[in-house]
């Protein structure tokens, strides 16, 4: 029998040319492609539901695949982080991608058209120099940022709004570059760290970063809070800010069963 | 006037085959060696204080070097950490070891002979499977350890003992094989994770990670903390545990002013 299985999937983007499939270059669709195909004993095709970008992250990514397959739904994760371990021996490539789990889904059921929103995560540091350590991990500035004007522009991004000014060139062309931002944080979990976690029923091409890049130059002083709101009414990239470097981006969850809650802090701006 | 240079040197072991230089491979020496030959504007080379194996970090390995140069020692961190990552461009590679600080020395000074003694860590993780960011920078094991054995374990370690049995073959020939543990620590910062720490006057090839396999085996209940003077005493590495992997392993100080000094908590055994 036909089953659909949903895979959710942790991954290392820095060994990465990104998530989507390209002849000749190492990316993380083709890496679990050749190594699914292995364990399932015919070619097997995925659909993820986020085409991160090289150098992006993932704590949970997913992915659904269809087929009649000699092994257990159950057993597919192990076997294709053996395989995967096996084929690349010691250094940084060895483990970099994984399936956390495998399940089986209703036949109707599509990775990609059926998420109802994603979390994502970006990670800034700052201190005199970039560690050894943390250098693929985070962004890193010289000098803190102040969070309470990150915080007000923050409020004035959450919401249903058109966001063409937060897109950058070459991403898929959609119909529309309406989205719902659900929740926008400035967290700052440790001294010298700062997270901004944005939940959202959707991004257009590199949005988070370009938000993200928008918000350090708020937490600058380089631009104010109170010059969101015509951004974003503008619909002109010039007049947003940089987009920060993929290195610090996370994506964290995706939502399939329902919205994502909106859960504001007090101290949100 | 000649100079006798001190660097404090940070780097992530993963992509390196060590620290000495070898050729035809990249090690922390060699790449260090290269960018120093090119900012001096003459043939350098370093005196490492301890020769880390592959996959070891280094959170404050020190070296040193003498010479006339044009550049002034405060310019050289910068000078080397830009050449370092512009010859690597982006991706794992770029920025995995960089200097720190450099000072100048009194001219008879010896970054390897004068050490008075240093500090290691050691990071284990437990969990069902090793995380795709976690995987060259600790030793992972599927069940948790039992702390309070391996404590019993390391009061019987520190001290003035002839380590033998925690040698392994293959390294530099010393005269003796007496050495000095001031102070061996099991912490759990975090649920899931532990840290050995160890500080001592010197130690022999492996000695560290053949301490630390000998304690994870006690915490597993495999070996008995009371087992560890009979080992000591047989000088026998067979009756010592396995070595832990190297990814785990962080040289986290070394000293050069004073003894370092016994710090014990009373929790420690």
């Amino acid at each position: 029998m036909e089953r659909n299985i949903l895979l959710t999937i942790e991954y290392d983007g820095t060994g990465f040319s990104g998530w989507q499939r390209q002849p000749g270059v190492r990316t993380v669709q083709g890496e679990l492609e050749k190594a699914l195909s292995h364990v399932c004993g015919k070619p097997v095709q995925i659909n993820g539901t986020s085409r991160t970008d090289a150098g992006v992250h993932a704590l949970s990514q997913r992915a659904s695949f269809r087929g009649e397959f000699g092994i257990p739904t159950d057993r597919i994760p192990l076997a294709v982080n053996n395989y995967l371990a096996g084929s690349l021996g010691s250094g940084y490539a060895c483990g970099d991608v994984r399936i956390i789990r495998a399940e089986e889904m209703p036949a109707d059921f599509h990775a990609r058209f059926d998420s109802k929103g994603k979390t994502y995560r970006y990670i800034l540091r700052h201190g005199s120099a970039a560690s050894a350590f943390s250098r693929n991990y985070c962004y890193h500035l010289k000098a803190a940022l102040a969070a309470e004007p990150m915080r007000k522009a923050a409020a004035f991004i959450e919401g249903t709004h058109d966001f063409a000014c937060f897109q950058a060139a070459g991403g898929t062309v959609r119909e529309t570059t309406v989205r719902t931002i659900y929740d926008l944080q400035i967290k700052e979990p440790v001294a010298g760290e700062m997270h901004i976690e944005v939940t959202g029923d959707g991004f257009l091409y590199n949005m988070v970063r370009i938000i993200v890049g928008t918000l350090v130059e708020v937490g600058q002083g380089k631009k104010s809070a109170e010059d969101i709101p015509a951004i974003l009414q503008s619909a002109d990239r010039q007049r947003a800010g940089h987009t920060a470097p993929p290195q610090g981006l996370y994506l964290v969850e995706i939502y399939y069963d329902e919205k994502p809650m909106k859960e504001r802090n007090d101290d949100h701006g």
